[in-house]
């Protein structure tokens, strides 16, 4: 018998959880969505999601259309299956996610942490498709990563490896929620790039339109747009933000030679304003047997759906 | 037909390059040496090996119960067997010494760098046996790393990855052989520990009988004979190089989350004189959900014939 026709991906995440049944192109073909803030009592969540899904799935055909199902979420350990102690997730300890819902739909679940969920969607629909060897860099409300390397997913032996966000790139640098002090995170999340343009404003007294927003409510996006005017405080905090992050991946370089860094998500979608300052930093500061080789490339699966794409694709792993 | 029962293993150095029939229990049971240095034609160099390997050979049988051939030599690339631009080897460019090896033996060649060779020896014969994801820290002239991951090795897209002793540790830090200032190799090879002993002589008047031995001449061993004896500015030199190494490899924990580091050749011999003060920064630095995971070790080993050990390991990879 062919391969069944679908898969189901769930973008778990702290406010919502987004459900889509995606075919082998990467076209979602039906979604739907449950509140994951405020189900405090996990059994309940997993019920209330599987009934959600009972329509989509009778819609494509019924269950037996469906090869089985990816989930991207926070803290997933694609070893156990378990979400692990997620600090922004309603349930505490340690969940078996992945085993409840194949319970209940009689399909195989595979899950994993939201970065590596990425990873395999870039994989499987995106930039990195037949690739090898690639660093996927999630720049959002923190700096997640996933890594591939001779095709594989790199796990570690706890299913948990590719904290690149907690890469140290500054001794006693910016305090990191982690509670250690200058992670790679702390500069390049949307909270950093905001960190970032608090203290260059503070430092400086040069004109700019950030000025016009409260100190406290300027973000990425502001950022971004004062940039594209040519505004020159904004345009030296990408400078900055891509600097760092630069540097940081001429280093991961050294590790494992990767035939491309992907960048997903909010800051990432700047473009050219991050992108040739990270690409900057890169060249100058990668050593010389490297330089050259590893391209620095946008997600194409950027946008809406792209998270639930991203889990699918783990689905697809499953033989 | 059963696997035959030995491999040769050859441990390319500039000075000379060991050659050892092994069997599958890490014994070396026959061995032979050639100078590497003054062979300035690799043709002769490849006919010399050659020649001094036919007695051995015959010794155990005759070539018929060789399995393969691994080579561990500077700049070595798995994927091609070249030897590529190794600046202290008297050949320029690219070299394909296991196809001029394998044509001239008639048995399958494996060559990798120096690094990796350890970290397969270590994997097949040591510590690592049974693990699928370590790093191998090897701390001579310079600092070297082979990292397995799944299993696998880490060659990356063009098999040269695994280049840790090139992660810049401190920026704008001692100037590096690379060209690049503060790698890790300038603060923890054999010469980064001996420019270490002379900065603080230099900056302390603390009594100390490193100061007996001329500056130049300071390296890892009077250090370490110092050290077992009590010298507190011995120890410092000590604290410090450790330190330096045990917060990169908490950051190298981010990326690959390995079940142990195990540390090879010159500046692992120190023992827990290195190794207290990695393990206590490793520990100080390392992200919580990784703590307490990967152990450090220390090579098993390490010692005469290990190098030779390592690259005839690669001669098991053959299937």
């Amino acid at each position: 018998m062919d391969k069944k026709p679908y898969v189901i991906g769930l973008d778990l995440g702290g406010t919502n959880s987004e459900f889509g049944i995606v075919d082998q192109n990467a076209n979602i073909i039906a979604s739907t969505r449950v509140k994951t803030a405020g189900h405090g009592d996990v059994n309940q969540y997993v019920d209330d999601c599987v009934a959600a899904l009972r329509p989509i799935i009778e819609k494509v055909g019924g269950i037996e259309k469906i090869h089985a199902m990816g989930i991207g979420a926070p803290n997933g350990n694609y070893y156990t299956g378990c979400i692990e102690f997620a600090p922004n997730l309603p349930w505490k300890g340690n969940i078996p996610l992945a085993q409840m819902f194949s319970e209940r739909l009689g399909i195989p679940v595979r899950l994993t942490n939201d970065a590596n969920a990425a990873a395999v969607g870039e994989m499987q629909y995106g930039v990195a498709k037949g690739m090898k060897n690639f660093i996927m860099i999630t720049l959002g409300t923190g700096v997640g990563s996933g890594i591939v390397c001779n095709g594989e997913m790199v796990l570690g032996c706890d299913g948990m490896a590719g904290e690149l966000g907690h890469v140290i790139v500054e001794k006693d640098g910016r305090q990191c929620g982690c509670g250690r002090k200058g992670c790679l995170e702390c500069y390049c999340s949307a909270t950093g790039i905001a960190r970032t343009a608090r203290e260059i404003l503070e430092k400086t007294d040069k004109p700019t339109s950030l000025r016009n927003i409260p100190l406290d409510q300027i973000d990425g996006l502001a950022i971004t747009l004062a940039a594209r005017e040519g505004d020159a405080v904004a345009l030296e905090i990408f400078e900055y933000t891509g600097r760092i992050l630069g540097e940081a991946c001429a280093n991961f370089a050294a590790f494992s030679s990767p035939e491309a860094f992907v960048f997903f998500g909010g800051l990432s979608k700047a473009g050219d304003l991050i992108m040739n300052p990270i690409k900057k930093a890169y060249d100058e500061n990668v050593l010389r047997v490297f330089k050259g080789k590893a391209k620095l490339l946008l997600s194409e699966l950027d946008g809406a759906g792209a998270a639930v794409l991203g889990a699918s694709a783990l689905g697809w792993e499953v033989k």
